[in-house]
């Protein structure tokens, strides 16, 4: 599989070195918007011992679609920014799979664009997939298959605990840490922290499962330290925010249907993911790991590739490839 | 979705009970073996408060492809008891779902007869899926899906504890509910105890996984109550078998790869499946539920009605299908 790798932040090199291992996989061309990495050995700023041979570009070069089978785009989680280079792609008939979040299920949010899109890249013979743990995997794909065993469903509750100790920058300032808990009040009010894609995660189980939604509630409750701690900035002191809960209701004939408890913060214990059914049969699932971050994301973006490589044009979503799983 | 249901057991009378209720679904004819049930109406023998104004056939009726969509096999567990049925259909170009366990993934114990039926199947533009919770969910498509966000696996194990109290008295016979020790012994060596499929769910996962396998080995221990127990049959004693380990390994290159730990006995606590993912990253999930049998199996084989009407004609597996949800 010739891959075309766009963006080298943590998933896009997680990505590199896996596929440099991987038997089957070549990159045939790697693309980063960071003039630092921009003419670098993708070897050298992945981490290898050893120079690969190939140079990391500015900008996607001309490529033959001969050239390449796929392209993995692991750049920024909004869907009206990665447009264009989603345009440009399909237009060139490769085929992409991203972790973009909000790609994962864009119908809800940008009905229009999103149509523009699937129609593009059925004219060009593209397959777009947007997916990753999270919107892509926990709260909505592991969901779906669980209700695959039932008979009916009345509710789904989901409780995601994420430790982002340690976590990309990025993470740490999307949940708020360092804010004081007045400044995080008003970051809310300003859509500047929360985590991208619940939503989305919501929107998608709704549609699958054929539940017309009144609406959702959304409510984002900020997390405080009981003591100093060191995130990704430096340490932050008692009483500031350490990460925060992210609360969402999908209401559906004035009946809460689906609950979303997404807990990230500096220190979370007992980390796990845990869907509740609701239904006939009723069903409790636990998953645990001690990294279901950009280790699984690259993990399932890779896995995804056979399947996408195969699949019907279009912008596609999780129900609409084969069950997801290894693929050696 | 104009159903043939073939096959009036736990499982059939659940899918039709279910199929009564489902808009969209219609059964157009119910066959069953048993001379108790033939001529009788479906709704009095499936416990509806009144008839449904269909008969239970002897035998499958001579149907045009345009009366009936799918056809819903309920019947026996092993392949070549099915495989005339199988063929029928198939000729018919009906789609089938079965229940039987050996239809899973017989490739790996029928493999000519496996092609010959896929052959006839593709020729006839009929789909043919053998799924249940186990095989068909819980021991393989789950943990597939899981190894989904893989970078690499390197082992799998999964425990599964049922209580049998209150199953069917042919599940019952098969773990050797009343036993003596011996007894069970010699039941093992002559075949007769032990559960149907757990080889086949490790087959399955050992060829998605492309792990080429050296063989497999499988152990049964009986589980003796020490205090008197309902069974089916009547009262068991303490010291007779009250159910089954059944223990099976798969070994790779002289490791073991796959690890299946069934524990099926009368009043099994902590009933579950964990699955154990060994790999970048390690997993371990969790999936507790009052009633994963045959409710459950019943809700699976409906939900994947669709999928399967939808699909390429041929004997299909869990993997050649979309995610399986479930379907309003």
């Amino acid at each position: 599989m010739k891959v075309l790798q766009i963006g080298l932040g943590p998933i896009g090199m997680a990505i590199s070195r896996l596929l440099m291992r991987k038997p089957g996989w070549e990159i045939v061309a790697a693309v980063d918007t960071d003039v630092v990495k921009q003419g670098r050995d993708l070897g050298d700023v992945i981490g290898l011992e050893s120079p690969v041979g190939l140079d990391i570009c500015s900008e996607i070069p001309p490529l033959d679609p001969d050239d390449v089978d796929l392209a993995f785009l692991t750049t920024v989680s909004t869907f009206t920014e990665v447009l264009p280079t989603l345009h440009t792609l399909a237009r060139g008939g490769i085929h992409v799979i991203a972790s973009t979040e909000e790609l994962f299920y864009p119908h809800h949010r940008y009905p229009q664009q999103t149509q523009e899109l699937d129609t593009i890249a059925k004219q060009h013979g593209a397959s777009i997939l947007g997916t990753g743990i999270n919107p892509g995997f926990v709260m909505d794909t592991l969901a779906l298959l669980l209700t695959g065993v039932c008979q009916d469903v009345a509710r789904i509750a989901v409780t995601r605990v994420v430790n982002a100790a340690g976590r990309r920058p990025s993470l740490q300032k999307q949940i708020g840490v360092g804010m004081s808990p007045e400044a995080f009040a008003q970051a809310v009010e300003q859509q500047r922290v929360g985590l991208v894609g619940p939503t989305d995660s919501l929107a998608f189980l709704a549609d699958v499962l054929k539940w017309k939604m009144d609406g959702f509630k959304e409510r984002l409750v900020p997390v405080l330290t009981h003591k100093p701690l060191q995130a990704a900035h430096g340490q932050i002191e008692s009483g500031q925010v350490c990460g925060v809960r992210h609360l969402i209701k999908g209401i559906s004939n004035g009946k809460e249907v689906i609950s979303f408890d997404l807990r990230v913060y500096l220190g979370a214990e007992q980390t796990r993911d845990t869907i509740y059914i609701e239904g006939t049969p009723t069903l409790e699932s636990t998953l645990k790991s001690p990294d279901l971050e950009d280790v699984a994301a690259a993990g399932l973006l890779v896995n995804m590739g056979p399947l996408v490589y195969q699949a019907r044009p279009g912008l596609l979503t999780m129900i609409d490839l084969p069950l997801p799983h290894y693929q050696r």
